[in-house]
Protein backbone atom coordinates (compact mmCIF):
# COMPACT_ATOMS: atom_id res chain seq x y z
CA UNK A 1 0.00 0.00 0.00
CA UNK A 2 1.13 3.47 -0.42
CA UNK A 3 -0.09 5.93 1.87
CA UNK A 4 0.01 9.65 1.65
CA UNK A 5 -0.90 12.66 3.76
CA UNK A 6 -2.58 15.68 1.93
CA UNK A 7 -3.86 19.08 2.32
CA UNK A 8 -3.04 22.71 4.65
CA UNK A 9 0.23 22.18 6.63
CA UNK A 10 -0.84 20.73 9.98
CA UNK A 11 -4.11 20.19 8.78
CA UNK A 12 -3.08 17.03 6.74
CA UNK A 13 -5.38 14.58 5.71
CA UNK A 14 -4.70 10.61 5.00
CA UNK A 15 -4.85 9.47 1.38
CA UNK A 16 -3.88 5.69 -0.20
CA UNK A 17 -2.84 5.65 -4.03
CA UNK A 18 -4.12 2.38 -5.63
CA UNK A 19 -1.98 0.35 -7.97
CA UNK A 20 -3.41 2.11 -10.87
CA UNK A 21 -2.36 5.51 -9.37
CA UNK A 22 -5.77 6.35 -8.19
CA UNK A 23 -5.16 8.55 -5.20
CA UNK A 24 -8.35 7.98 -2.29
CA UNK A 25 -9.31 10.66 0.15
CA UNK A 26 -9.75 8.29 3.05
CA UNK A 27 -10.75 10.36 5.65
CA UNK A 28 -13.93 9.01 6.17
CA UNK A 29 -11.31 6.08 7.88
CA UNK A 30 -11.27 8.18 10.85
CA UNK A 31 -7.12 8.39 11.56
CA UNK A 32 -4.30 10.20 11.18
CA UNK A 33 -0.83 8.05 9.85
CA UNK A 34 0.21 8.42 13.63
CA UNK A 35 1.89 7.08 16.57
CA UNK A 36 -1.87 5.42 17.43
CA UNK A 37 -2.12 4.25 14.07
CA UNK A 38 0.79 2.22 13.53
CA UNK A 39 0.54 0.58 16.77
CA UNK A 40 -2.89 -0.41 16.63
CA UNK A 41 -2.50 -2.77 13.03
CA UNK A 42 -3.84 0.38 11.27
CA UNK A 43 -1.92 -1.03 8.38
CA UNK A 44 -3.65 -3.83 8.25
CA UNK A 45 -6.95 -2.27 9.66
CA UNK A 46 -6.86 0.00 6.86
CA UNK A 47 -6.40 -2.18 4.37
CA UNK A 48 -9.40 -4.45 5.21
CA UNK A 49 -11.72 -0.68 5.30
CA UNK A 50 -10.40 -0.37 1.70
CA UNK A 51 -11.97 -3.35 0.38
CA UNK A 52 -14.95 -2.77 2.01
CA UNK A 53 -15.38 0.85 1.34
CA UNK A 54 -13.27 2.02 -1.45
CA UNK A 55 -15.85 2.72 -3.60
CA UNK A 56 -17.07 5.36 -1.37
CA UNK A 57 -14.01 6.98 -0.75
CA UNK A 58 -13.69 10.27 -2.80
CA UNK A 59 -10.60 10.76 -5.27
CA UNK A 60 -8.11 13.57 -4.02
CA UNK A 61 -8.18 16.64 -6.26
CA UNK A 62 -5.66 17.67 -8.57
CA UNK A 63 -3.23 20.08 -7.21
CA UNK A 64 -3.31 19.25 -3.70
CA UNK A 65 -0.10 19.59 -1.70
CA UNK A 66 1.23 16.68 -0.59
CA UNK A 67 1.89 17.24 3.64
CA UNK A 68 4.47 14.40 5.14
CA UNK A 69 3.42 11.17 4.90
CA UNK A 70 3.79 10.47 8.39
CA UNK A 71 2.16 12.57 11.41
CA UNK A 72 4.67 13.84 13.61
CA UNK A 73 6.39 10.93 15.28
CA UNK A 74 8.43 11.15 18.69
CA UNK A 75 11.67 11.01 17.13
CA UNK A 76 13.38 11.26 13.94
CA UNK A 77 16.78 9.06 14.31
CA UNK A 78 19.49 9.97 11.41
CA UNK A 79 22.66 7.76 10.67
CA UNK A 80 25.58 9.98 9.95
CA UNK A 81 28.33 8.32 7.01
CA UNK A 82 26.56 5.87 6.25
CA UNK A 83 27.90 5.51 2.74
CA UNK A 84 32.15 4.91 2.14
CA UNK A 85 32.14 7.80 -0.69
CA UNK A 86 30.02 10.11 1.50
CA UNK A 87 32.28 9.56 4.67
CA UNK A 88 35.40 10.50 3.07
CA UNK A 89 34.07 13.27 1.01
CA UNK A 90 33.23 14.59 4.11
CA UNK A 91 36.49 14.34 5.58
CA UNK A 92 36.37 11.62 7.23
CA UNK A 93 40.20 9.97 7.20
CA UNK A 94 38.57 6.04 8.23
CA UNK A 95 35.02 4.76 8.24
CA UNK A 96 33.01 4.48 11.20
CA UNK A 97 33.33 0.99 13.57
CA UNK A 98 29.86 1.77 14.55
CA UNK A 99 26.66 3.82 13.49
CA UNK A 100 27.21 7.37 13.89
CA UNK A 101 23.61 8.33 15.39
CA UNK A 102 22.18 12.06 15.58
CA UNK A 103 18.77 13.24 15.88
CA UNK A 104 16.33 16.06 13.96
CA UNK A 105 13.94 18.00 15.64
CA UNK A 106 10.71 16.84 14.17
CA UNK A 107 9.34 20.50 13.96
CA UNK A 108 11.91 20.10 11.07
CA UNK A 109 9.30 17.73 8.93
CA UNK A 110 7.26 18.78 5.92
CA UNK A 111 5.80 17.90 2.74
CA UNK A 112 7.76 16.29 -0.43
CA UNK A 113 7.49 19.66 -2.37
CA UNK A 114 7.15 22.29 0.17
CA UNK A 115 9.86 25.30 -0.15
CA UNK A 116 12.82 24.65 1.23
CA UNK A 117 13.85 27.54 3.60
CA UNK A 118 17.34 28.94 3.91
CA UNK A 119 17.95 29.87 7.41
CA UNK A 120 18.55 33.02 8.81
CA UNK A 121 22.10 33.56 8.90
CA UNK A 122 22.61 30.42 6.85
CA UNK A 123 26.09 29.94 4.16
CA UNK A 124 25.60 26.70 3.78
CA UNK A 125 22.25 24.84 3.31
CA UNK A 126 22.67 21.26 1.91
CA UNK A 127 21.06 18.34 0.60
CA UNK A 128 21.07 14.45 1.37
CA UNK A 129 19.00 12.10 -0.20
CA UNK A 130 17.94 9.42 2.18
CA UNK A 131 16.11 6.27 2.19
CA UNK A 132 14.04 6.71 5.42
CA UNK A 133 12.62 3.63 7.56
CA UNK A 134 9.78 4.13 9.32
CA UNK A 135 8.79 1.67 12.68
CA UNK A 136 5.85 -0.05 12.98
CA UNK A 137 5.41 -1.34 16.38
CA UNK A 138 7.37 -0.61 19.75
CA UNK A 139 10.90 -2.17 20.35
CA UNK A 140 14.18 -2.38 22.00
CA UNK A 141 16.75 -5.00 22.01
CA UNK A 142 15.22 -6.35 19.13
CA UNK A 143 17.62 -8.43 17.32
CA UNK A 144 18.97 -8.36 13.96
CA UNK A 145 17.02 -10.98 12.35
CA UNK A 146 14.07 -10.11 14.08
CA UNK A 147 14.23 -6.40 12.79
CA UNK A 148 12.44 -6.17 9.78
CA UNK A 149 9.17 -7.13 11.63
CA UNK A 150 9.18 -4.23 13.03
CA UNK A 151 9.17 -1.98 9.63
CA UNK A 152 5.67 0.04 8.67
CA UNK A 153 7.71 0.78 5.56
CA UNK A 154 9.63 3.22 3.73
CA UNK A 155 9.70 7.01 2.03
CA UNK A 156 12.22 9.09 0.87
CA UNK A 157 13.94 12.01 3.26
CA UNK A 158 15.86 14.90 2.24
CA UNK A 159 18.30 15.19 4.95
CA UNK A 160 18.68 18.93 5.01
CA UNK A 161 21.95 20.10 6.31
CA UNK A 162 23.41 23.75 7.80
CA UNK A 163 27.13 22.46 7.44
CA UNK A 164 28.71 25.82 9.40
CA UNK A 165 25.45 25.37 12.29
CA UNK A 166 26.19 21.26 12.56
CA UNK A 167 30.16 21.62 12.67
CA UNK A 168 31.72 25.16 12.61
CA UNK A 169 29.05 25.54 15.88
CA UNK A 170 30.88 24.01 19.07
CA UNK A 171 29.33 20.10 18.95
CA UNK A 172 26.78 18.42 18.30
CA UNK A 173 25.14 17.97 14.59
CA UNK A 174 21.67 18.74 15.85
CA UNK A 175 21.79 22.06 15.43
CA UNK A 176 22.71 22.25 11.84
CA UNK A 177 19.92 19.60 11.31
CA UNK A 178 16.62 21.19 12.41
CA UNK A 179 15.15 24.25 11.13
CA UNK A 180 11.81 23.95 10.02
CA UNK A 181 11.68 22.42 6.34
CA UNK A 182 14.96 20.76 6.66
CA UNK A 183 12.88 16.89 6.76
CA UNK A 184 10.65 16.46 3.31
CA UNK A 185 9.80 12.91 4.07
CA UNK A 186 7.65 11.12 1.31
CA UNK A 187 5.65 11.71 -0.83
CA UNK A 188 4.62 8.03 0.28
CA UNK A 189 4.92 5.68 3.01
CA UNK A 190 5.51 2.33 1.16
CA UNK A 191 4.96 -0.40 3.33
CA UNK A 192 7.21 -3.00 3.71
CA UNK A 193 5.20 -5.64 1.85
CA UNK A 194 6.07 -3.88 -0.91
CA UNK A 195 9.76 -3.46 -0.56
CA UNK A 196 11.52 -7.15 -1.30
CA UNK A 197 14.99 -5.21 -0.41
CA UNK A 198 15.21 -1.97 1.37
CA UNK A 199 18.98 -2.43 0.91
CA UNK A 200 18.72 -2.83 -2.85
CA UNK A 201 17.15 0.60 -4.50
CA UNK A 202 18.34 3.20 -6.58
CA UNK A 203 18.90 6.85 -5.11
CA UNK A 204 19.90 10.03 -6.35
CA UNK A 205 19.41 13.53 -6.34
CA UNK A 206 19.86 16.73 -8.46
CA UNK A 207 20.23 20.34 -8.10
CA UNK A 208 19.07 22.34 -11.10
CA UNK A 209 18.71 20.02 -13.30
CA UNK A 210 21.94 18.13 -12.85
CA UNK A 211 22.51 14.54 -10.92
CA UNK A 212 25.22 14.94 -8.63
CA UNK A 213 23.89 12.28 -6.25
CA UNK A 214 23.31 8.94 -7.57
CA UNK A 215 24.00 5.81 -5.91
CA UNK A 216 22.21 2.98 -4.40
CA UNK A 217 21.10 1.85 -0.97
CA UNK A 218 23.02 -1.46 -1.24
CA UNK A 219 26.33 0.99 -0.88
CA UNK A 220 25.47 1.63 2.38
CA UNK A 221 27.58 0.64 5.51
CA UNK A 222 25.52 -0.40 8.34
CA UNK A 223 22.02 -1.82 6.42
CA UNK A 224 18.63 -1.50 7.96
CA UNK A 225 18.44 -4.23 9.81
CA UNK A 226 21.35 -3.78 11.71
CA UNK A 227 20.59 -0.52 12.03
CA UNK A 228 17.60 -0.37 13.50
CA UNK A 229 18.66 -3.45 16.35
CA UNK A 230 21.44 -1.70 16.80
CA UNK A 231 19.46 1.51 17.54
CA UNK A 232 17.35 -0.49 19.85
CA UNK A 233 19.77 -0.82 22.32
CA UNK A 234 20.15 2.48 22.68
CA UNK A 235 16.61 3.76 22.86
CA UNK A 236 12.94 2.27 22.71
CA UNK A 237 11.59 2.89 19.15
CA UNK A 238 8.49 3.76 19.25
CA UNK A 239 5.62 3.29 16.10
CA UNK A 240 5.92 6.03 13.93
CA UNK A 241 9.49 6.64 14.48
CA UNK A 242 11.57 7.92 11.24
CA UNK A 243 14.97 6.43 10.67
CA UNK A 244 16.71 7.82 8.22
CA UNK A 245 19.85 5.82 6.96
CA UNK A 246 22.41 8.23 5.45
CA UNK A 247 23.14 9.76 2.55
CA UNK A 248 25.51 8.74 -0.72
CA UNK A 249 28.18 10.82 -2.00
CA UNK A 250 28.00 14.06 -4.12
CA UNK A 251 26.40 16.47 -1.04
CA UNK A 252 27.75 20.58 -1.25
CA UNK A 253 29.87 19.82 1.35
CA UNK A 254 32.11 17.42 -0.22
CA UNK A 255 32.38 18.97 -3.45
CA UNK A 256 35.41 21.88 -4.80
CA UNK A 257 34.68 24.28 -4.08
CA UNK A 258 31.75 23.57 -1.93
CA UNK A 259 28.14 24.49 -3.37
CA UNK A 260 25.48 25.42 -1.01
CA UNK A 261 21.75 26.51 -1.57
CA UNK A 262 20.82 29.49 -2.77
CA UNK A 263 17.08 31.27 -3.25
CA UNK A 264 15.79 29.89 -6.23
CA UNK A 265 17.59 26.50 -6.77
CA UNK A 266 15.54 23.55 -7.51
CA UNK A 267 16.32 20.07 -6.08
CA UNK A 268 15.08 17.21 -7.04
CA UNK A 269 15.23 13.76 -5.73
CA UNK A 270 13.99 9.92 -5.95
CA UNK A 271 14.03 6.35 -4.24
CA UNK A 272 13.29 3.17 -6.78
CA UNK A 273 9.94 2.16 -5.88
CA UNK A 274 9.46 5.30 -3.27
CA UNK A 275 8.81 8.56 -5.46
CA UNK A 276 10.48 11.41 -5.75
CA UNK A 277 10.44 14.98 -3.88
CA UNK A 278 11.34 18.57 -5.72
CA UNK A 279 12.08 21.78 -3.59
CA UNK A 280 12.60 25.15 -4.25
CA UNK A 281 14.86 26.77 -1.98
CA UNK A 282 13.71 30.21 -0.69
CA UNK A 283 15.52 32.98 2.08
CA UNK A 284 13.78 33.22 5.31
CA UNK A 285 11.91 35.93 5.77
CA UNK A 286 10.35 37.44 9.37
CA UNK A 287 6.86 35.97 10.49
CA UNK A 288 4.46 38.92 9.40
CA UNK A 289 2.39 39.67 12.73
CA UNK B 1 0.43 26.64 40.45
CA UNK B 2 2.45 23.29 40.89
CA UNK B 3 1.22 20.98 38.25
CA UNK B 4 2.34 17.45 38.40
CA UNK B 5 1.22 13.96 36.88
CA UNK B 6 0.21 10.79 38.87
CA UNK B 7 -0.79 7.45 38.40
CA UNK B 8 0.34 4.52 36.51
CA UNK B 9 3.44 5.01 33.35
CA UNK B 10 1.70 6.72 30.61
CA UNK B 11 -1.59 6.16 31.56
CA UNK B 12 -0.78 9.43 34.10
CA UNK B 13 -3.56 11.59 35.68
CA UNK B 14 -2.83 15.50 35.76
CA UNK B 15 -2.83 17.22 39.28
CA UNK B 16 -2.23 20.32 41.04
CA UNK B 17 -0.56 21.11 44.96
CA UNK B 18 -2.27 24.14 46.28
CA UNK B 19 0.15 26.54 48.39
CA UNK B 20 -0.94 24.51 51.87
CA UNK B 21 0.46 21.11 50.05
CA UNK B 22 -3.00 19.61 49.30
CA UNK B 23 -2.92 17.50 46.05
CA UNK B 24 -5.74 17.91 44.17
CA UNK B 25 -6.90 15.51 40.99
CA UNK B 26 -8.08 17.87 38.42
CA UNK B 27 -8.79 15.56 35.80
CA UNK B 28 -12.12 16.77 35.96
CA UNK B 29 -10.48 19.58 33.97
CA UNK B 30 -10.38 17.32 31.24
CA UNK B 31 -6.82 17.77 29.74
CA UNK B 32 -3.49 16.34 30.37
CA UNK B 33 -0.53 18.81 30.34
CA UNK B 34 0.83 18.21 26.78
CA UNK B 35 1.13 20.53 23.99
CA UNK B 36 -2.11 21.15 23.30
CA UNK B 37 -2.81 22.11 26.74
CA UNK B 38 0.44 24.65 26.76
CA UNK B 39 -0.33 26.26 23.59
CA UNK B 40 -4.36 27.05 24.06
CA UNK B 41 -3.16 29.25 27.32
CA UNK B 42 -3.45 26.41 29.36
CA UNK B 43 -2.27 27.14 32.60
CA UNK B 44 -4.19 30.48 33.04
CA UNK B 45 -7.51 28.26 32.04
CA UNK B 46 -7.04 25.58 34.53
CA UNK B 47 -6.18 28.58 37.09
CA UNK B 48 -9.43 29.88 36.42
CA UNK B 49 -11.26 26.53 36.32
CA UNK B 50 -9.60 25.68 39.60
CA UNK B 51 -10.96 29.27 41.34
CA UNK B 52 -14.38 27.91 40.27
CA UNK B 53 -13.79 23.90 41.16
CA UNK B 54 -11.47 23.33 43.46
CA UNK B 55 -13.87 22.36 45.78
CA UNK B 56 -15.02 19.70 44.23
CA UNK B 57 -11.96 18.09 43.17
CA UNK B 58 -10.75 15.06 45.02
CA UNK B 59 -7.42 15.00 46.71
CA UNK B 60 -4.90 12.34 45.28
CA UNK B 61 -4.62 9.49 47.55
CA UNK B 62 -1.58 8.97 49.61
CA UNK B 63 0.93 6.90 48.09
CA UNK B 64 0.76 7.65 44.13
CA UNK B 65 3.35 7.74 41.98
CA UNK B 66 4.43 10.37 40.39
CA UNK B 67 4.49 10.72 36.44
CA UNK B 68 6.85 12.98 34.39
CA UNK B 69 4.99 17.04 35.37
CA UNK B 70 4.78 16.98 31.80
CA UNK B 71 3.47 14.61 28.94
CA UNK B 72 5.73 13.42 26.30
CA UNK B 73 6.99 16.77 24.51
CA UNK B 74 7.99 17.02 20.75
CA UNK B 75 11.82 17.09 21.96
CA UNK B 76 14.31 17.12 24.90
CA UNK B 77 16.59 19.48 24.32
CA UNK B 78 19.95 19.05 26.13
CA UNK B 79 22.85 21.85 27.18
CA UNK B 80 26.12 20.36 27.67
CA UNK B 81 29.11 21.70 29.41
CA UNK B 82 26.99 24.81 31.06
CA UNK B 83 29.00 25.10 33.56
CA UNK B 84 32.35 25.37 34.26
CA UNK B 85 33.70 22.98 36.89
CA UNK B 86 31.67 20.39 35.05
CA UNK B 87 33.00 21.42 31.38
CA UNK B 88 37.00 21.20 32.99
CA UNK B 89 35.89 17.64 34.94
CA UNK B 90 34.60 15.98 31.88
CA UNK B 91 37.63 16.79 30.13
CA UNK B 92 37.58 20.12 28.39
CA UNK B 93 40.33 22.53 28.07
CA UNK B 94 38.37 25.04 27.26
CA UNK B 95 34.79 26.57 28.03
CA UNK B 96 32.29 26.49 25.10
CA UNK B 97 32.08 29.62 22.87
CA UNK B 98 28.56 28.98 21.81
CA UNK B 99 26.37 26.44 23.64
CA UNK B 100 26.37 22.79 23.02
CA UNK B 101 23.30 21.32 22.01
CA UNK B 102 22.35 17.59 21.73
CA UNK B 103 18.62 15.75 22.73
CA UNK B 104 17.56 12.93 24.46
CA UNK B 105 15.11 10.93 23.11
CA UNK B 106 11.45 11.25 24.89
CA UNK B 107 10.83 7.66 25.11
CA UNK B 108 13.39 8.24 28.08
CA UNK B 109 10.98 9.78 30.45
CA UNK B 110 9.28 8.88 33.60
CA UNK B 111 8.82 10.14 36.82
CA UNK B 112 11.04 11.57 39.32
CA UNK B 113 11.00 8.37 41.81
CA UNK B 114 10.69 5.79 39.51
CA UNK B 115 13.56 3.31 39.46
CA UNK B 116 16.76 4.10 37.42
CA UNK B 117 17.30 0.67 34.59
CA UNK B 118 21.40 0.33 34.03
CA UNK B 119 20.76 -0.77 30.07
CA UNK B 120 21.95 -4.15 29.46
CA UNK B 121 25.98 -4.02 28.59
CA UNK B 122 26.15 -0.70 30.48
CA UNK B 123 29.40 0.13 32.79
CA UNK B 124 29.14 3.96 32.28
CA UNK B 125 25.73 4.72 34.25
CA UNK B 126 25.92 8.62 35.51
CA UNK B 127 23.68 11.18 36.70
CA UNK B 128 23.64 14.94 36.14
CA UNK B 129 21.42 16.97 38.43
CA UNK B 130 19.84 19.75 35.63
CA UNK B 131 17.47 22.48 35.99
CA UNK B 132 14.62 22.05 32.98
CA UNK B 133 12.83 24.66 31.52
CA UNK B 134 9.13 23.76 29.89
CA UNK B 135 8.22 26.12 27.23
CA UNK B 136 4.84 27.40 27.19
CA UNK B 137 4.25 29.50 23.56
CA UNK B 138 5.79 27.95 20.19
CA UNK B 139 8.62 30.15 18.95
CA UNK B 140 11.61 30.44 16.72
CA UNK B 141 14.01 33.44 15.60
CA UNK B 142 12.84 35.00 19.69
CA UNK B 143 15.21 37.55 21.46
CA UNK B 144 16.89 37.25 24.21
CA UNK B 145 15.09 40.18 26.09
CA UNK B 146 11.65 38.13 25.42
CA UNK B 147 13.06 34.92 25.92
CA UNK B 148 11.18 33.96 29.20
CA UNK B 149 7.60 35.14 27.84
CA UNK B 150 7.85 32.14 26.27
CA UNK B 151 8.49 29.84 29.50
CA UNK B 152 5.70 27.81 31.03
CA UNK B 153 7.62 27.14 34.42
CA UNK B 154 10.12 25.08 35.45
CA UNK B 155 11.57 21.42 36.41
CA UNK B 156 14.01 19.04 38.20
CA UNK B 157 15.57 16.57 35.39
CA UNK B 158 18.17 14.07 35.88
CA UNK B 159 19.92 13.44 33.12
CA UNK B 160 20.97 10.11 33.01
CA UNK B 161 23.85 9.31 30.88
CA UNK B 162 25.70 6.14 30.05
CA UNK B 163 29.06 7.57 29.21
CA UNK B 164 30.68 4.72 27.14
CA UNK B 165 27.64 4.86 24.79
CA UNK B 166 28.00 8.66 24.72
CA UNK B 167 31.27 8.90 23.75
CA UNK B 168 33.40 5.57 23.38
CA UNK B 169 31.10 4.70 20.52
CA UNK B 170 31.41 6.70 17.63
CA UNK B 171 30.12 10.16 17.52
CA UNK B 172 27.45 11.96 18.94
CA UNK B 173 26.09 11.89 22.53
CA UNK B 174 22.37 11.11 21.74
CA UNK B 175 23.22 7.12 22.07
CA UNK B 176 24.35 7.58 25.64
CA UNK B 177 21.31 10.00 27.06
CA UNK B 178 18.08 8.10 25.45
CA UNK B 179 17.64 4.59 27.23
CA UNK B 180 14.24 4.62 28.93
CA UNK B 181 14.36 6.04 32.38
CA UNK B 182 16.94 8.54 31.72
CA UNK B 183 14.91 11.53 31.56
CA UNK B 184 12.63 11.58 35.00
CA UNK B 185 11.50 15.17 35.42
CA UNK B 186 9.65 16.33 38.36
CA UNK B 187 7.91 16.48 40.72
CA UNK B 188 6.21 19.65 39.68
CA UNK B 189 6.07 22.36 37.05
CA UNK B 190 6.63 25.29 38.85
CA UNK B 191 4.95 27.82 36.62
CA UNK B 192 7.06 30.50 35.78
CA UNK B 193 5.13 33.27 37.82
CA UNK B 194 6.06 31.42 41.02
CA UNK B 195 10.11 31.95 40.49
CA UNK B 196 11.40 35.23 40.24
CA UNK B 197 14.90 34.04 38.58
CA UNK B 198 15.21 30.45 37.70
CA UNK B 199 19.42 32.06 37.44
CA UNK B 200 19.43 31.79 41.14
CA UNK B 201 18.44 28.69 42.64
CA UNK B 202 20.51 26.02 44.53
CA UNK B 203 20.44 22.81 43.28
CA UNK B 204 22.20 19.50 44.46
CA UNK B 205 22.76 15.61 43.75
CA UNK B 206 23.98 12.71 46.31
CA UNK B 207 24.65 9.32 45.97
CA UNK B 208 23.83 7.03 49.04
CA UNK B 209 23.63 9.57 51.23
CA UNK B 210 26.55 11.25 50.67
CA UNK B 211 26.02 14.80 48.99
CA UNK B 212 28.15 15.16 45.33
CA UNK B 213 26.36 18.25 43.21
CA UNK B 214 25.66 21.21 44.88
CA UNK B 215 25.83 24.41 43.10
CA UNK B 216 23.51 27.26 42.08
CA UNK B 217 21.94 28.20 38.68
CA UNK B 218 23.48 31.44 38.76
CA UNK B 219 26.58 29.44 38.16
CA UNK B 220 25.43 28.70 34.34
CA UNK B 221 27.86 29.46 31.48
CA UNK B 222 24.56 30.52 29.07
CA UNK B 223 22.08 31.66 31.18
CA UNK B 224 18.28 30.59 30.44
CA UNK B 225 16.86 33.45 28.31
CA UNK B 226 19.82 33.40 26.49
CA UNK B 227 19.72 29.47 25.68
CA UNK B 228 16.32 29.82 24.47
CA UNK B 229 16.93 32.73 22.14
CA UNK B 230 20.16 30.51 20.88
CA UNK B 231 17.89 27.37 20.58
CA UNK B 232 15.43 29.07 18.44
CA UNK B 233 18.17 30.03 15.53
CA UNK B 234 18.09 26.38 14.75
CA UNK B 235 14.65 24.69 15.21
CA UNK B 236 10.94 25.91 16.01
CA UNK B 237 10.59 25.62 20.04
CA UNK B 238 6.83 24.19 20.17
CA UNK B 239 4.70 24.45 23.76
CA UNK B 240 5.50 21.61 26.65
CA UNK B 241 9.54 21.10 24.73
CA UNK B 242 11.56 20.44 27.68
CA UNK B 243 15.58 22.50 27.53
CA UNK B 244 17.43 21.02 30.02
CA UNK B 245 20.35 23.26 30.71
CA UNK B 246 23.26 21.19 31.79
CA UNK B 247 24.91 19.87 35.26
CA UNK B 248 27.66 21.28 37.96
CA UNK B 249 30.18 19.19 38.97
CA UNK B 250 30.05 16.15 40.56
CA UNK B 251 29.03 13.97 38.12
CA UNK B 252 30.58 10.30 37.94
CA UNK B 253 32.60 10.71 34.90
CA UNK B 254 34.72 13.52 36.99
CA UNK B 255 36.00 11.52 39.78
CA UNK B 256 38.96 9.95 40.14
CA UNK B 257 38.79 6.83 40.09
CA UNK B 258 35.54 7.11 37.72
CA UNK B 259 32.33 5.98 39.93
CA UNK B 260 29.47 4.75 38.15
CA UNK B 261 25.62 3.50 39.34
CA UNK B 262 25.46 -0.19 40.26
CA UNK B 263 22.30 -2.21 41.25
CA UNK B 264 20.79 -0.78 44.44
CA UNK B 265 22.82 2.75 44.53
CA UNK B 266 20.18 5.14 45.42
CA UNK B 267 20.08 8.68 43.84
CA UNK B 268 18.93 11.90 45.16
CA UNK B 269 18.00 15.35 43.65
CA UNK B 270 16.77 18.47 43.99
CA UNK B 271 16.40 22.15 43.14
CA UNK B 272 15.37 25.02 45.10
CA UNK B 273 11.80 25.27 44.98
CA UNK B 274 11.43 23.17 43.04
CA UNK B 275 11.30 20.30 44.53
CA UNK B 276 13.18 16.73 44.49
CA UNK B 277 13.61 13.17 42.92
CA UNK B 278 14.69 9.72 44.47
CA UNK B 279 15.85 7.17 42.40
CA UNK B 280 17.02 3.34 42.80
CA UNK B 281 19.45 2.21 40.73
CA UNK B 282 18.37 -1.34 39.04
CA UNK B 283 19.46 -4.20 36.23
CA UNK B 284 18.30 -4.42 32.87
CA UNK B 285 16.06 -7.30 32.90
CA UNK B 286 14.39 -8.90 29.39
CA UNK B 287 10.91 -8.11 29.47
CA UNK B 288 8.83 -11.47 30.27
CA UNK B 289 5.85 -12.17 27.57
Amino acid sequence: MRLFRFGAFEQEKPGVELADGTKLDVSAFGEDFNEKFFSTDGIKRLGDWLAENSGTCPQVEAGFRYGSCVARPSKIICIGMNYAKHAYESGATELPKEPIVFFKSTSALCGPNDQVIIPRNSEKTDWEVELAVIIGKRTSYVEEADALQYVAGYAVHNDYSERAFQMERGGQWVKGKSNDTFAPLGPYLVTSDEIENANSLDLWLSLNGKKIQDSNTSDMIFQVPFLISYLSQFMTLLPGDVITTGTPAGVGLGMKPQVYLKPGDIVELGIEKLGEQKQEAIAWKPVQN
